[in-house]
């Protein structure tokens, strides 16, 4: 059974997520249909291109991913599809698949050319919809495209290394459920640029020594647990999706507070890891 | 395989919705069950109607539509079963139903009376469930209810037509995810009124002279785009359930804003289309 | 088709829904994954013990429960496996797990202990994944954790019932969708304990010596409606759970309000039943 995904910024409240999956099983009964956000901000491109890709890749190979957002049909903003790393991606070509391909080249890349040939009172997506559709059916993408050789690029927010390798700049692009402040940092370019020096991460006024692998790595399991006072600590992690994360020990936003929240570290503060001089 | 809808009041986080699924694959494994929405605001029989009656148009004839809001089964609020425009409707006939069919006429209609035949603890739509897995199986509506030959009215808010077809006179219906202020004026009705003639329609301080097809419509795509100035702008637009709608370019309440905070267009707000006389 | 239902922390805006989906759909095409709620407050465990217990019982026998709330492995917070009820739970040893089986016996048990067989650089609930889809394809316990003993228990908030069993003293402990505050008394120990007494339930300023069967049943349909007046009134019910709730009719927290917001009953409100002295 073929799956499709939907990213968008319709919410879960308004009638469009409910019409696009009627729309899709109206094709085609048989096709799993799964969310994986309709939470984005409202043409918010890079926050929808974080969340599609660090998800969509747990997703099997054939995998079509519907991205609803920014995606009205306009003269600059045309509809793709592209076949990448496996998956098969339908949105506007916006400057979204641009940032979530960032280094790897696509198989293949259509404009979807099916717009006149679409009867329908249901615009939203329709496009979108019928070429998922298609796609999951077996059908190629030369059927309802043709073939491009570019993408729309728009400036990724990609951290600056200093000359020497002294330092990496980068910023928080992300604040995730819990609050934590995702940066735009990978574990690549920090051990890429670091070597295994020893570093300093500031923001604002936190200080981190070092990058944990796992929450819990701040809590003494020998010391008792009252004496242990973790819970709102600070501290630099790894997250699942290999991003530098500032955290706190067990946040909540609506609570104790989070790192977002208690160290005032929102959407494009500035992260600075400065490395030791050798 | 069948498919279930279920449109509520429940929100997303407490039980009810799990638990709602469960007691449906309890009973038939092998059903499709579809979120159209569970944000409903509580008890608001319009804006049920209104989701619902913009969603499930697209999904195939047969599906079954659960419609969980203000369900409570008593005296005055029988528990109904109807078929209508090819889809089964499973609800309490508290207007719901009068809202959403409009001018379509119900195909059949029972009263569900299956509700002494339930044994469970598990009380929440019970009847609806054990309705819909019915259906699903291919039963028929007289095995568990009777029929009856009326539904529950209640005002809708249509809009006014003054009687030489001088003006519309309508109302702000709902505020969608993106802020945008849609009224209860339909393309049909601004069509069969306005008969091509010049309009303004006004809103509060908002007038317009044009409704477009589409957001972009206000963009000129021959100006370079640091020159366009449309981000924010207000535009009147029929969206695309064929209502007209009060919009801003790429809105987004909880930054730039949107049509309903910025022009301060709430539910209700009044929206008058002036026809020009000839 | 095996289910699998997920219940978290993680909010339905980030990455990680999503990619828990993809990551299972990978490995066993054919489940039914259903979410029971992924707004759990950050890291309360009593909170997604109330939901879980409150939704798992309607689904089939042989479901697969994965709770993803304060679930990282450290050494004090293994993965466990059981197997309740004839339902399959997959989370940490938290506590959650003691309480959702209150006074019942888990038929099996097991420490999951593959995570060193895991390869993968998803590490969000990647044991979680393998355990559940391992059962999904019919496994056994056994092979992928070693049997237990024991779970972590937490203080369970119960409420206190007086020596000479004349006053119940309870705690409001959930707060739903519509502001209604929901106690820990359930309808076993109330009636239990009563023995059909007298009784005065007070919260606050609230006094109450009636429980309802359905929220209705405060309304008087010999009247008018017009003469009722009963939206926005208190009343005491049990809920569909089995839970003794604090309800107004009709309730709204954004607009009318709710018996959480006007009368003041927040998580951890005593509320307490003095019964009749015979």
């Amino acid at each position: 059974m073929a799956i499709i995904t939907l990213t968008t910024d319709y919410g879960l409240k308004d009638p469009y997520v409910g019409a696009v999956k009627g729309a899709i099983f109206k094709q085609l009964p048989n096709v799993n249909v799964v969310d994986i956000s309709h939470f984005i901000t409202p043409f918010h491109i890079a926050e929808a291109a974080y969340i599609i890709q660090n998800s969509y890749i747990t997703f099997p190979e054939g995998t079509i991913h519907i991205i609803g957002v920014d995606a009205e049909h306009t003269p600059e903003n045309r509809h793709v599809a592209v076949l990448l790393n496996g998956h098969y991606f339908i949105c506007a070509d916006n400057g979204v698949l641009c940032l979530i391909m960032n280094k790897l080249r696509p198989e293949k890349m259509v404009e979807i050319n099916i717009h006149d040939r679409i009867e329908s009172n249901f615009t939203m997506l329709d496009a979108f919809v019928q070429t998922a559709c298609h796609i999951a059916r077996g059908g190629t993408l030369e059927v309802i495209g043709k073939p491009v050789t570019y993408l729309q690029r728009i400036a990724g927010i990609f951290p600056q290394v200093s000359d020497q390798h002294l330092y990496i700049h980068g910023q928080v692009i992300y604040i995730d459920n819990y609050g934590n402040s995702v940066t735009n940092i990978t574990r690549e370019i920090f051990e890429k640029i670091g070597k295994g020096r020893a570093f300093e991460l500031s923001a604002r006024s936190e200080r981190y020594k070092k990058i944990h692998e796992r929450y819990s790595d701040i809590v003494n399991f020998d010391v008792n647990e009252e004496h242990r006072d973790v819970d709102g600590k600070g501290l630099c992690i790894f997250n699942s999706a290999g991003y530098i994360e500032i955290a706190t020990y067990k946040s909540n936003p609506l609570t104790v507070g989070s790192a977002s929240s208690l160290f005032g570290l929102r959407i494009d503060t500035p992260v600075i890891i400065n490395f030791e001089r050798i």
